[in-house]
């Protein structure tokens, strides 16, 4: 773990199309210097019978069967040696694949270079709506989703939304300030999968990331359906289309993502600012109408209560208005896209939205109180207290239509961070490679897909009920805290420095209040749903330790040794240790007709100049004599060896045939040249056997053979 | 086609399982020879580093890492040059292939060997039952397909019953003559797609074998569903489960066929001569006790008319009829299954048949008149007449039983015969090549399976209904007899001979008869399901005639031609036309980065000793760089090209540079070596991008190139 990790720290938050090609390390580099030392060919041919670098004396080359494209518009000649790929050399060969590529660049934009990866600088006025749209946005289901647990015991339960909510606001804060902390001492930018890992070892790191892949998926889940909600409060009449909606909302967001929608974009900056000012003058014109009243609250209305008012409700109340504060880790992860002095404007920032979550929410609270409002299942509470409040004008439309766009915005949010996370994981080998790999504009295109699907499928096994998936959430999100936080912790035990006892205390404030909610929510949410969130993480833990482990053992099988001194012994090398002289061929020509297919594999065999055995398999004895027959009708150029197969299979026998000369002798290198027709039409593959690819199969898995496939082309 | 046609007809109905290995004909041995002689090549190696016939010289061999079985225990030697795989060669390489072919031979068991293939002769007391259960069964529900249309027109129309049954007996006797003048015409056995392809053309051999497809597959799903329904009239309580218990005994058919139930098992002779005992049995009973009443028909119990009494009824009542007649082709198609002189004993067996099939449909027909039954959907009209006939006693379950049982082996005819008409069919290109393999039992298992998948979707599609499966099944039996017969008309038309005109006459009146039965079964019953034969024959034969077409143009591309005269010209000549001394090489190895896999492909590429270029895809400047860097680390053995993709995608710039460089130089092979890591675990591969086949997919279209996998083994 620790190589990785270090590595990790020291790249910090950087995204490189080139981390799928990690540099040698010190020790392989210095086997591969020996390797070369020892390695003899034939003298290094630089009269090759072509010019590998078509183009560079200025001739025209000839064009290609692609007809309008030439070679020369699909590389340029950077220096000697290196050619330039151009976007017309991304397009594959068959007409379909043609097809495909052009229409999904039509969706989502041609191909970007990787020298268009932007490392980009916000001004704190920008980060701040770009950064907190995910926070801000979740008042929008926050209060809601507590006062929805209080009032099951009733309306006369409501009154502890009051408490609850100053108790929520000192959370607020104190995660607040202990995530205030981790900038400075992480000014290259540390998620919880980062702190946690770096300080408290890797199954905790990985604990971070489970709890955080569960966040981003249930953050798009939670937000569309807390959006599609807001839409549907205000038109009534599309609450039937609540499931297409949502999914279509996440397929809009997943081209748009595919496509490449940048962070930076100023798409975030009104939208979020906007929904700021109508929640503050919602609030504004509310309190202005209690104090003509003088605070005396509505009574609200009297719902029955379903459960009896007991410690577990509350707790749950309390842990569902946690969710609230979804979103708050987002700054300490992009530390390094604010202007210099980068921890300094970042701190900052948190600050600023802090207070702004803290007005907002105790804003809203206390004004649902005093306007004695009860959540219902067909309208949303920030939609009865817009209607409460503007009860005419345009106000109402703006409060629904900015809270549904903040709600999108946070939901984008999670697409921009899941697929970076999964970088991250990738890079330490805890995810699988392909989500190094950057589409071809740009964006971590499986990253994307996966999130996407995984939401999707959330969202409709939920019924796009934004308070059945709260449940879920707060478990996955407090539990990133939590273990962000005591990583936190262990940073200031183990760095001497001013101020460190200090920050100790406030970080061990933070994880203690923030394990006490993550304790809270999987315990008295446990049978709501919290229990697939809890049975989950240690199973995503093993996956990625498993994943890790082995990438670890490829990566040794794969690593480069020293060769091993003196000259090739009896037994053979082991695998890609051999130096080309140690290599010792026997060539072998499976035939089964003497057609064009196979005379070009006996003729391409041939020219190899090495010695070569051609394996006929019969499955009678009068068809064996009547090949041989034809064999020396032929010349009888290459020596022939029959195999009957009285029960008709050929790819068993051949291959254990094969496996037998490779155990009489196990340093020969057996190369099976075998004859392919390739056919033009997909659908007359089914009128053939497809003997070359089952072929292929059996042999791969045996030590020594490689395995040739001379095609033949037939154009019908 | 005339050729093809040729050889049939010469081959007559010879199965081997050396016809996937067709002969060479003449113009591709002498362009063989010439090859041949223009073929020069380093001089053959008898010394190879191995001796290829391990365990000739007696010394035992390793053993392979399967552990117990060395290839001594796989391979016997026949002769210098010649080995015989044993079972044991049989068995795949990996463990879960050779589970599976353990469970497969547990249930099927052990393979036989080309050798056992059977070609046994029968006497006529043998072969009567083997080739009359499918013909003899028929009446079973030919009768009651029949009085079923009747009544629909109310119980004074089932008067009719008589002399539809008189022109049935007509048409029978005519039928069968026809069909007796064949048997000495083809002594080698023809079916009616051998002869009316023979006499008609291909077309209507097509259409012919068309017909009897749907024949087979009617066969199987109409007689397993009479069968049930034999059952269930005896045992109400099955009733539900009519379906799954005709899948089943589809399912255990299939099983018993791809083990391999001769043909000539002698479990043929007891059933169906035990069916005809037991229904002459109740033929004599019944009129015996109708003669006890002087003859005088007991009145049907009065049943409503559904319909008016019309022309179009009383035809669909005859074409309902006729379906009593299927099965009366088998003998034709088995003559050489005869002791000698094979022609004159199946002919008498037809004889016998017919007058056996007459003697029971008429009698059956009347004796229902007699007893005054009406179809009923709950049980059949032979157990009806089972409980009138045999009131009390076991008579009447030994005539359910037997009816089941001969149905039952009718339906096992179906599984002979499908097989083998495709088998016939793709020996002439018609059908898929793959249906002239002969399973490890000898079995057409392909061809088996094809049929019960057919069978069971056809049953389960019609629940299992007789009377709705009938009215499908009449027009693909008439049109194979009709197009059979008339191929005999032309026959003898052709061949002047004594006795022509008598035979041309009688198989004339049998073709004008089936021809009359076809257009009134496709006219009368279209509407009834009869739609889906009359498009589904000019369908199949379309599709057989395509499948035709893409053999013959594939045997044109791959069929020898002499070589060019005169040394390899600038434009290099077309694949599988090189000579070896003509081929001309580039060896091109892709390296993504430098570790064991890719190390080894370079060693393999140049042990080879030919040109060789290395190709490097970068995604980024800056990774370019540090790859070149590492291989001058290593030595700089190789030329190396790099390509930067800026687009980040790999396969598509380098196959398009591999077309490039063909496309300057169409005359040189271009062998592309690409280390492949194969991993031991399937689940393991979810992890890598399967970036090898994604190449080789790309790179298997292109002209001139072919691509070698150099594997490195990982055991993890």
């Amino acid at each position: 773990m620790g190589a990785d990790r270090d590595d990790a720290a020291e790249q910090g938050t950087v995204v490189t199309p080139s981390a799928e090609f990690p540099p040698l390390d010190d020790a392989e580099r210095v086997a591969l210097g020996r390797i070369g030392a020892r390695w003899h060919g034939p003298r290094r041919a630089d009269d090759l019978p072509v010019d590998p670098t078509p183009g560079r004396r200025g001739g025209r080359p000839l064009p290609t069967r692609f007809g309008r494209l030439t070679a020369i518009d699909m590389f340029t000649v950077a220096q000697p040696d290196e050619l330039v790929a151009t976007g017309a050399a991304q397009l594959p060969g068959n007409r379909f694949g043609r097809a495909v590529t052009r229409i999904r660049r039509t969706l989502v934009g041609p191909p970007l270079a990787s020298s268009s990866v932007l490392y980009e600088r916000m001004r704190k006025l920008v980060a701040l709506p770009v950064l907190s749209s995910d926070l801000l946005s979740s008042v929008a289901y926050g209060p809601e989703a507590m006062l929805a647990v209080l009032v099951l015991a009733g309306s006369g339960a409501l009154g502890l939304a009051l408490p609850l909510a100053v108790l929520l606001v000192v959370l607020m804060v104190a995660v607040g300030l202990s995530y205030r902390q981790t900038i400075p001492a992480y000014p290259h930018g540390a998620g919880s999968y980062i702190v946690a890992g770096d300080n408290l070892g890797r199954t905790p790191g990985l604990a971070a990331a489970a709890g955080l892949m569960l966040d981003y998926v249930l953050t798009v889940s939670v937000s569309v359906a807390a959006g599609v909600h807001a839409v549907t409060s205000a038109l009534p009449g599309l609450t039937a289309w609540t499931v297409p909606l949502g999914v279509l909302v996440i397929g809009v967001l997943l081209a748009g993502n595919l496509r490449g929608v940048r962070t930076a974009g100023n798409i975030f900056v009104l939208p979020t600012y906007a929904f700021v000012v109508v929640v503050l003058a919602v609030l504004a014109v509310g309190y202005a109408k209690a104090a003509g009243r003088g605070f005396a609250p509505v009574p609200p209305p009297s719902v029955p209560a379903a459960e009896g008012l007991g410690l577990l409700l509350v707790l749950r109340a309390f842990s569902s208005g946690a969710v609230s504060m979804t979103g708050i880790e987002a700054v300490s992860n992009a530390v390094p896209a604010f202007r210099p002095t980068e921890w300094r404007n970042a701190r900052t920032t948190l600050g600023w939205m802090v207070a702004m979550l803290v007005a907002l929410f105790a804003g809203l609270v206390g004004l649902i109180h005093l306007d004695g409002l009860v959540p219902r299942a067909d309208e949303t509470l920030l939609s009865q207290l817009g209607r409460v409040t503007f009860p005419s004008g345009p106000g109402y439309a703006i409060l629904q239509a900015t809270t549904a766009l903040i709600l999108l915005l946070a939901a984008n949010t999670a697409f921009n961070d899941f697929p970076r996370l999964l970088f991250f994981m990738a890079r330490d080998g805890h995810a699988p490679r392909r989500f190094l790999h950057m589409g071809d504009r740009l964006a971590f295109s499986n990253g994307l897909v996966a999130l996407a699907l995984t939401a999707a499928v959330v969202f409709v096994a939920f019924g796009g009920h934004t308070e059945r998936l709260i449940p879920l959430y707060a478990v996955g999100v407090f539990l990133a805290f939590t273990l962000s936080q005591t990583g936190m912790v262990v940073h200031w035990h183990r760095r001497p420095g001013p101020g460190r006892r200090r920050r100790l205390a406030v970080n061990a404030v933070g994880a203690t209040l923030s394990g006490l909610v993550l304790v809270t929510a999987a315990v008295a949410k446990f049978t709501e749903g919290a229990w697939v969130v809890v049975i989950a993480v240690p199973l995503l833990v093993l996956l990625f330790r498993r994943i890790h482990r082995h990438y670890a053992t490829l990566h040794r099988a794969l690593a480069l040794h020293p060769p091993p001194p003196g000259p090739s012994g009896p037994a053979g090398f082991a695998e890609g240790e051999e130096l080309p002289q140690q290599v010792r061929h026997l060539v072998i020509v499976p035939v089964a007709r003497l057609n064009r297919a196979s005379l070009r594999a006996l003729a391409y065999a041939t020219s190899l100049g090495r010695p070569t055995l051609a394996v006929h398999i019969a499955p009678e004895e009068a068809e064996a004599d009547r090949f041989r027959e034809q064999w020396r009708a032929w010349g009888d150029h290459l020596r022939l060896e029959t195999i009957v197969s009285p029960y008709r299979s050929v790819i068993g026998p051949l291959a254990h045939y094969l496996e037998a000369l490779h155990s009489s002798r196990p340093e020969l290198t057996l190369t099976v040249i075998v004859p392919e027709v390739v056919l033009r039409r997909r659908r007359h593959r089914l009128l053939h056997s497809r003997a070359e690819q089952r072929l292929r199969a059996a042999l791969r898995t045996l030590p020594g053979v490689v395995v040739t496939s001379v095609p033949v082309h037939v154009s019908h």
